[in-house]
């Protein structure tokens, strides 16, 4: 990490860094994982928000994007992207269907709808555009989607509803819990094959059969998926570590900040949730975790502060010592900042500005 | 509720709305308390990051503002305020030092420093500037802060830097706890007196013995403090209601949102800790809470998901009804948003830009 200071001149903490060598790899690795289980791949954008990023994803193989709102859609699609996917259930207002409309004239679109009501109001403002549409299913995170049986006559709704039916989908979030994993993924096989079963006893075809988180995808059912949404392995992040599924090598994005005050050995980092994000799950050890210093737990955590206790036998930083600080949850400190810094080998190279950042519409 | 839609056209879900009457009458009751019991009033512009919001607290006879960072400063000097007070232990790096030198030069400039160490640093970017510091003390929320008795060292330290002391402050943070707001604001008097008696035996005076949060601000012991710098009673917000510190009809600003899924009693909404944060102590019921349905519960928070229980004896949203949400920290949900809505009597009425977002340097 002193390395990555070797350029800092000026730049002041605290601020999001990539170290572009492990996002490089972590890319690579997923893309062909996907590629030897004969997966497609279509990343989540929602964690990194960045063009330059998803053009890495798609160069290494990825049929498209995912997207969790239309508004990122829009970035992405202006900013060349052509395959999206926006993995959320789409309620089209008048005014959020014209939005989807302008998408289809320009790209190749897809979204998901998890009610007979929700197909109906976005044939509405959709019908016979050419519109794909996902069913989204519930797969035991209890959250969005319908339930697995119910996917045939959401089918059906949004077939008479003039939209094309292209697959079912689900998101395994319960597989964010230590020990939950695997669960996940048969919960997610298990749902998706249901759910296709029920598309298609509706004489609606369902080639498409998408799941896959950062935590789960490694052990995806391979017989059931076709596709696989993974968002966070871009970066990784503390809860991932916490969680088995990467180890401190893998972990890409760190908050670089300055020890501010200290008192024996706790310190407070100039990185707090309005870098870091607020996100702590009851399974995580503290507010985030220091990547040079795994024994260190971050005890509490405010707006710009991050109070971090250091074993007593470790040598505790200073006052003005830089420390890099991961977030328990990436996807939310991406979203809190303008740009992300990039670096390689400790040189700052580049900056790439968070072009969907705050695109929640 | 229904009267904020009634112009509410192609704005689209989820975004920050802000009913400006309820704003108005946190602004002026806080004002007021203040004159009455003879405090200076410093609010904290952390919360809202908006010059106009400011300008409506200076109206009310705030002296000045109290903000976190450098960045906030130089966005709200920028703006026209020029009596700014940031409220952290600032450690001054060449660089940091040189932006707070050019604010000397524009506005009134007071800055906090908690250590010997942080005190020269200080002075070595900005002695003999009339940088005014105030000398921060942990009262119990082990933070940052020096001890009490040590405040009197870190004021010497800062007096030989050649930087003017201008007295005491601290953070009553351990308030935000059920029960803990009336231990808090007691603390928080022993500790100022404490420190102001340190700084006066080492020959320096410290006439500014600044506290106060939105929680302990009605307990303040007048008999201490000179100042106190609330900043979440402009809006409040769901742990405010919890922690018993203001009443729903207190809570100015929500996130205006759409059910976009439902199952039974249970309802999604489409704001989420990417609109609401993420922040949820152990202590709160919830990710937020409902003003219109009091007995409903957040019981989980994703990116762009809020889970709602509604208890089986309310009526429940259907899908595509407009719901308000408020978070449980609003200081967060604002630093999400580029802009706040604003409302009056169910119109909207403006659009406000969040000046100081993500101005964490």
């Amino acid at each position: 990490m002193q390395n990555l200071l070797s350029n800092l001149g000026d730049t002041a903490t605290p601020f999001l860094a990539i170290d572009v060598d492990v996002m490089d790899r972590n890319l690579s690795g997923m893309a062909e994982g996907a590629r030897q289980r004969g997966l497609v791949m279509r990343p989540h954008a929602k964690t990194h928000k960045v063009p330059e990023i998803a053009r890495r994803q798609m160069e290494l193989g990825a049929a498209g994007l995912t997207l969790a709102t239309v508004g990122e859609a829009e970035v992405f699609a202006s900013a060349g992207f052509n395959d999206l996917f926006i993995a959320y259930p789409i309620w089209a207002t008048p005014a959020r269907g014209a939005r989807l409309r302008a998408l289809t004239e320009r790209v190749i679109i897809r979204v998901g709808i998890d009610s007979i009501e929700g197909a109906q109001e976005l044939g509405r403002a959709l019908s016979g555009t050419g519109l794909e549409v996902m069913v989204e299913v519930d797969s035991g995170h209890h959250r969005s989607g319908a339930q697995p049986e119910a996917a045939g006559a959401v089918a059906v709704a949004a077939a008479r509803a003039g939209l094309n039916v292209a697959g079912v989908f689900t998101f395994p979030g319960h597989g964010y819990a230590p020990g939950g994993r695997d669960r996940a993924a048969k919960d997610e096989a298990e749902a998706l094959a249901r759910a296709a079963a029920a598309v298609e006893r509706a004489g609606i075809a369902a080639p498409i059969r998408s799941g896959g988180s950062t935590p789960t995808v490694a052990m995806a059912d391979t017989t059931v998926l076709t596709e696989m949404r993974p968002g966070v392995y871009v970066f990784n992040d503390a809860q991932q570590v916490e969680l088995g599924s990467c180890a401190w090598s893998d972990i890409a994005l760190t908050a670089v900040s300055t020890v501010v005050s200290r008192s024996g050995q706790t310190i407070v980092l100039d990185a707090g949730s309005k870098v870091l994000g607020a996100d702590q799950p009851l399974w995580v050890t503290g507010g985030g975790r220091l990547p040079d210093f795994p024994q260190a737990r971050v005890v509490a955590l405010s707006e710009h502060h991050a109070t971090v206790r250091i074993p007593d036998s470790v040598p505790t930083p200073s006052r003005g010592d830089i420390v890099r600080i991961a977030p328990n949850h990436v996807c939310s400190a991406v979203n809190l900042a303008d740009e992300l810094v990039v670096t390689k080998n400790g040189i700052i190279i580049d900056q790439w500005v968070v072009a969907a950042r705050g695109a929640n519409t």
